[in-house]
């Protein structure tokens, strides 16, 4: 508990948890006021966000190196899942597949060129192992042609073609999952040495004991479940109250509040010059949400959603993937990095923001 | 006589030559039995297209390198153009069409990743030449470029768009075929020693004497052209009684009736860590229906087929075809491989084939 | 003016100046015989281009590298921003659009593919620095993106998605001009040893003396911008009497007119082995169309137009930048080219050639 307390007084992120109880009593007192929840709600989210993240290594670097990376890897996006999670049981597809749509987005194009920009200010060309950032590029474009191919293929009209849909996305859902597994055995058990640098973690924190990083774990798991419930209930009405559409808030919040941890870390290591960290946090956290938090709420559909839920997206979004991969694949063919390279692909992130801005996609 | 005798006891592929003559009397006997005659007819091939490919490869080392290296390159695919002959002869197109791309992304996908994750079951990691694969992948960019056109450019309702893109498709046939040649000219005269190594053939097995080989070479297209036939006729009232699509049966039967051959040699070039061959294999094959027998099946349908053949792909076609193309760009960036890039490159192969079995494209 | 005189008498391009006067003549005593000033005006256009390319050249000699390289980039496509200028004025967009799409896939594809050949009549396999190359072919890559995402996302039948695609293009038009502002920034200034020997420009011809040079650069831009407005005013009259179509005409004169002195310069460097500067020079090129012609003349478009100018392309153009951007990328990933890639790359472009004069493009 004390390492708990120290943690939130060195770390100016966690002061945001006096907003948890805040949230709370808004919803409870005014459960209309819808914008004023849906900020609360992300302020509240964003530390919690961190102390999962923080919990998550702790239980990893004690497990050993294997088993730690394992659920490192799986628990890495913990965060996006709960509140897809939350989005899955209203109903609200659309939001689920936007939060996905974005997060790859985000992870792949604006985490990877802030990194790279960052770095920059410290170090004038900066290397990178390139064998881990290709493999997870190598995955993020076999996720992107997996929800490529059902937007394209599928003519949406008829009720044979929902049906067909149906079957092709719960296909798509084991294949991809099964493709994320082999790929942890690969870098995990047989691989294992080419990915030593990029396993490493974060160093410089210690990690909590780990009856309390368990207990963390679990606490905070359920309390961001409870905040998620408020904010999927508030952000359509919110969104709307901003003057904005609901995929541009979207499109920056869970990108802040879902990503703030690992941006933390992303960012921290690229100034360190631990490059090879940042590209495999930011490559890592976009294949894992594409290759198995997707298909994972694909799968959770058929017992706690509405309906089953198949893996269309609107065609912007698709495009928007691809590009990000392309993306991915062309910067990660070099294995140098100078302060050009990361702003091309925080140009592009800045395309795809002014885009959605503009131009909404009718989600409903 | 006693070498090809000699070459059947040791190959137990060559034993499904017995449904040679099984296919013709059944045919004879019962032609409205299409379920039978299809299976009979693809039994039969495989053999065929086996001897086809060892009888090219005797007059090959037999004729010197570069004419050799020609001949292997334009009859490498002999099955293939004597099946989709028999169909372009019927007129049907769409399955000529099918299995045009079929051949190109299951070379390319199926046969380059199986060839990967065969070569790591010995081989923790293989190296190969890249320049060899890089310009196959090339040569195959530049294909799919020329079918993607076509098929995005051209208004298919209008009288005048059917004129041009019959026009078009012409000129571009001959474009890749030209394409074709220079990279021949290429690879066998002017920068021949760059592909040394991948021109060396599979070793081991002892050519046939120039006779056999040239009798083989005429008599086995003879009868794998009459073979062609009753396959052509058969295998989409046989596809229904599957209950499967035509699409879907050309999609696995095509790669193996056609492939069958070049697999064995692909493969068991992996397992040796002669990777550099595999990679030719696949990739060659697949540039070499891309680039030469797609365009001389729409030369061939002015003289033999009831009306002109144009180049224009059903879109998931060209979808598939642009993804197979860009894998193929991707993974031979490097000049390494390990199992996982096999099993991303499979993945990809399976996420097309679960699609066309789910979602048959409209062949009529 | 000696320097001038001699500089005519040496360069047999020079001759063609003859034409100035002509043009003008012929324009005010049959202004309408559009056929006639048509191919007067290109053939009077192409030695101004020369001369306004050594002028510029000559001025960034004298004023030092860095002011120098940003002279040279930001006059280096002159000519086509003048012709495309007229074109603004008379309303013409889809032409400047035509002649936006065509210079960057020319430049692409037609001037690379054409250096990488050229360079192996003297040089069997040619090396050159990929740093710089990567670079032009990523900005190129982030243009295409832009030109990408409201041509494929925008309802263009509503008003309001109109008026959204007004706003879009304006905010991606300026966000290109920053990127390209950058991109300068970067090849001049904090990593400029890395393109040292791209930017020492085409020695051996004397630069002229710096007054001569600022005059030649007035007077010939003044006289350009002249025969421009004839050339607009005929080109599309001029296409319908070939029988050709406005898009195809478009495609082979702007790439000649606009592109000869630059052309000339890069086929130099590849006969020279001086490949980083003719890969420099073509790239550079169509990046500088993409990031800096183009959104200059959407901004001006607002000044001098008849209504502000968007950037949605048809749908063929963006398809033909992107795979013109794509192979770039896919060539520049080596460091090598022997003239087979040329091959390709030309191919490339001939694919195109033949598609735009089978197909035209609805421009009106």
């Amino acid at each position: 508990m004390k390492a708990l307390l120290k943690e939130i007084r060195q770390n100016p992120l966690l002061w945001l948890l006096v907003f948890m109880p805040v949230v709370f009593f808004a919803a409870g007192l005014k459960p209309e006021a819808h914008t004023l929840l849906f900020v609360l709600s992300v302020l509240a989210i964003v530390p919690l966000a961190t102390l999962l993240s923080h919990a998550t290594e702790s239980v990893a670097a004690k497990t050993g190196d294997a088993a730690g990376g394992l659920l490192n890897a799986t628990l890495g996006n913990l965060t996006e899942l709960v509140i897809a999670l939350a989005a899955l049981r209203a109903g609200q597809y659309m939001l689920v597949k936007a939060s996905i749509a974005v997060a790859i987005v985000t992870n792949t194009l604006f985490m990877l060129g802030a990194s790279f920009l960052l770095g920059w200010l410290k170090h004038y060309i900066q290397e990178y192992k390139r064998v881990s950032a290709r493999m997870q590029a190598g995955m993020l474009f076999l996720a992107t042609i997996a929800l490529l191919i059902p937007s394209t293929m599928i003519e949406v009209d008829s009720a044979a073609g929902a049906k067909s849909s149906q079957t092709l996305s719960l296909g798509l859902a084991l294949l991809l999952i099964v493709a994320y597994a082999l790929g942890m055995l690969f870098s995990l058990v047989t691989h294992r040495e080419a990915y030593a640098s990029a396993a490493h973690g974060e160093d410089g924190e210690a990690p909590w004991p780990i009856g309390l990083a368990l207990g963390a774990l679990a606490g905070v798991t359920v309390l961001v479940a409870l905040v998620s419930e408020i904010f999927v209930e508030s952000v359509q009405k919110a969104a709307e109250d901003f003057g904005m559409t609901p995929a541009f808030v979207g499109f920056i919040v869970v990108a802040l509040v879902g990503g703030a941890a690992e941006m933390a870390s992303a960012f921290s290591g690229a100034r360190k010059d631990r490059l090879d960290l940042s590209v495999g946090i930011a490559l890592g956290s976009a294949s894992q949400i594409a290759l198995f938090v997707a298909p994972v709420l694909v799968l959770l559909s058929y017992v706690i959603g509405p309906a089953p839920m198949d893996l269309q997206f609107w065609p912007g979004a698709v495009v928007m993937m691809l590009i990000a991969t392309m993306t991915a694949m062309f910067v990660t063919v070099g294995s140098r990095s100078a302060w050009f390279v990361g702003v091309l692909v925080l140009m592009v992130y800045l395309i795809f923001a002014m885009t959605l801005y503009l131009l909404p996609p009718q989600l409903k």
